[in-house]
């Protein structure tokens, strides 16, 4: 019988689950305050949801996705990013009729995408994001960089790098197109099978093409940002603005086109800058996509948003060497010998926690040294040691595992002095 | 393009998420109290786990996976329940080795059956469980019984039945198998396909059946109950007196033999009794599984589990008509009117959101009676107002939207005085 993991995936075993439970508990607070709220879709979708809304053209879609048929027929796909099952659900429950308008949304879960596992990337991996749907007011922009820019600094990360551009509304997207397609043409043999095909299909995805990074032409290929439009320029020039207002650093970078078809005007990534982090520093991309929502059969609806996975925030966080405390403590550990005091410390056992105390005891029949042992292991701040005389006695021993100490409780009174001890 | 929801799934929307957040973090902190640690598996194992895990003979994998093959021609399956994943976990991370036995974990997340969606039954939806790992101390039966328990009086439930049963050690059950066998095997003709391939597979699992169960010969049944052997007896004996110890009351029901083939010795259900609340009343299934540890490699190891689902968790608190408290209030609102003012708000959204404060402001370049309507409709403790006037004098305008009072404050010591607001 094969009982290993799925190639590309991972168990997350209690200790590293208590370091992600607290990470979410970070990125929570901090949505919090910016009053984005939480939104779950499926697990998968439609495969036509990827294929259209993230981009026929994209690796992802032709590459990387987990599709299946269902048991009636259904083509369906696990999710490889979460803008598009945001923006059907979007469209499907109307929300653009809503009366608080943009809607702001995140989402953190499980993502899918069938690539060569490497430190640090998983084929199945969880991302956080969020979507702002309904304005094109370019203040929304700033927000969602400063909500991304927060997220890493609530976790206590230092080293990043901001990095923003423009691809211009649609306008200035088709003239930069035309000078792509002139400036590639001439020698696109020279170029991977990839890379011919996007030529005319989608040509910016060239410039993000893993294979030809360093051919000639890319350096020289026509910036976008010469192609702005005088509205594209101002949204960008108002951006920056807002992000100089708020003190977030940045720098423009006229290549940075990100891997999804859906983007126009603001895009954006945050890079991790620690030594040692790795070959891979992206931690974070997201930008403006509107006309996304038409695509989907909803309204006119400009959106913007960004999606970051918290694999790499951890990686982020051990190159940076993030120290995280956690309330790991547990309240009492019962020390039973005997049947009866055993039997007795099932009640006690309980009694602990329903008045709200973390407690536990050993259910492996162990002598007194080892059950010790097992209180220590669990950081336990007291012990309560009932034998077949104490439960004679009607008493038990609690020992402070701090201070050492070691005092004598009537069980009759025992809640109740306990209680004292944590007011 | 079809933009909707596969079939038998649900979007959860914010209203709802924060729902599903107030009670995931009343599990969380029941899980605590217990100490029981979360782990998280893949969404999706090798095929095998489940078919060998769960049980060749039962419904689940004979009708209700979701099985794909992954572009490596790897057989994988969405999870259709959560215990064989843990323990293919348990296995292969060596947990068995720890120090501190038994282990006590516990899971929550999307689960997929591909059954006739129904009221309260969806193709994905979450399992909470626990398993532990280790012991065979009918203590920790009655520990895990009393957790699930305390999970629905933790979200307010009151209408609660829970059923017991036990199915035996191995000999136990051997001796009620070859019982059963004789029972239906003179009229296995008058029964469905399916349990006449039961009969001789897993005869137990005719008792389960949803076709034949009324059956005659189902009520006359041999008993497991009257097979136990002196062990098994005495282990159910124990568990129904720590069961009583607790105050935990229960009925002994002998035909509860669960979905899964896994199981031995204790077994339980909980339902809700509340008054309509549906045909299915079941809201959570556990019991023992001494042996599922070896059938996946690992030493002999004794465990026992329940799952519960949130979806019905929530249908129960619908029908008992739960009402649920959030927080859901928003520090302040900021009314921004002329660009300038704008700008500024910026700014003043970010001071407040760095200073913990809740905020949020109009993205829609809308007049200050609408903004004052959204203010309204978020809960807004305090909407700021600041105008072309206001930012030239350096001031705003606080309104306290409880008491209606409105006052000036100045820019500069802005963060200074709502602060001692609330202090």
């Amino acid at each position: 019988m094969n009982v290993q993991i799925p190639r590309g995936t991972q168990d997350i075993l209690p200790e590293q689950a208590r370091l992600w439970q607290w990470i979410e508990n970070k990125v929570k607070e901090v949505t919090k305050k910016y009053r984005y709220e939480e939104i779950r879709t499926p697990i998968f979708e439609h495969t036509e949801i990827f294929a259209r809304g993230v981009g026929d053209t994209t690796d992802i879609v032709q590459k990387e996705m987990y599709s299946f048929q269902d048991r009636g027929g259904r083509d369906l796909t696990l999710r490889p990013e979460g803008t598009a099952s945001v923006v059907r659900s979007f469209v499907e429950n109307k929300m653009f009729g809503y009366p608080n308008q943009p809607i702001k949304l995140y989402y953190m879960g499980p993502m899918f995408r069938y690539e060569r596992p490497q430190s640090g990337r998983y084929r199945q991996f969880v991302q956080f994001g969020v979507e702002a749907l309904g304005s094109a007011d370019p203040a929304i922009d700033a927000e969602v960089i400063a909500l991304a820019m927060d997220i890493y600094k609530s976790v206590g990360l230092k080293n990043l790098n901001l990095v923003i551009n423009s691809l211009g509304d649609k306008e200035s997207r088709l003239e930069h197109r035309e000078a792509l397609i002139n400036h590639f043409k001439p020698r696109i043999g020279e170029f991977c099978k990839d890379c011919q095909s996007r030529l005319e299909k989608n040509p910016l995805r060239i410039l993000d093409c893993k294979v030809d990074r360093d051919h000639e032409l890319m350096e020289t290929a026509p910036s976008i940002l010469d192609y702005l439009n005088d509205d594209s320029k101002e949204y960008f020039a108002k951006v920056q603005q807002y992000l100089d207002g708020l003190g977030i650093e940045y720098t423009v970078d006229s290549t940075l086109v990100r891997g999804l078809d859906y983007y126009n005007q603001t895009t954006f990534e945050i890079m991790s800058s620690a030594p040692g982090f790795g070959a891979i520093t992206t931690l974070c991309g997201g930008g403006r996509y509107n006309g996304l929502v038409e695509e989907f059969g909803g309204p006119e609806t400009p959106g913007i948003g960004f999606a970051l996975s918290i694999e790499r925030l951890i990686a982020a966080m051990e190159a940076e060497n993030v120290q995280v405390d956690f309330d790991d403590q547990l309240d009492f550990y019962i020390v039973a010998l005997g049947d009866a005091a055993k039997d007795y410390s099932v009640k006690l056992l309980a009694d602990l926690r329903n008045n709200g105390f973390t407690a536990d005891r050993d259910y492996q029949d162990r002598k007194m040294k080892a059950q010790m042992k097992s209180a220590n292991r669990l950081n336990a701040n007291y012990v309560v040691i009932i034998g077949e005389d104490e439960l004679e006695k009607g008493e038990v021993q609690v020992k402070n595992m701090q201070s050492g100490e070691q005092e004598e409780v009537k069980l009759s009174e025992f809640i109740d002095v306990v209680k004292q001890w944590f007011n």
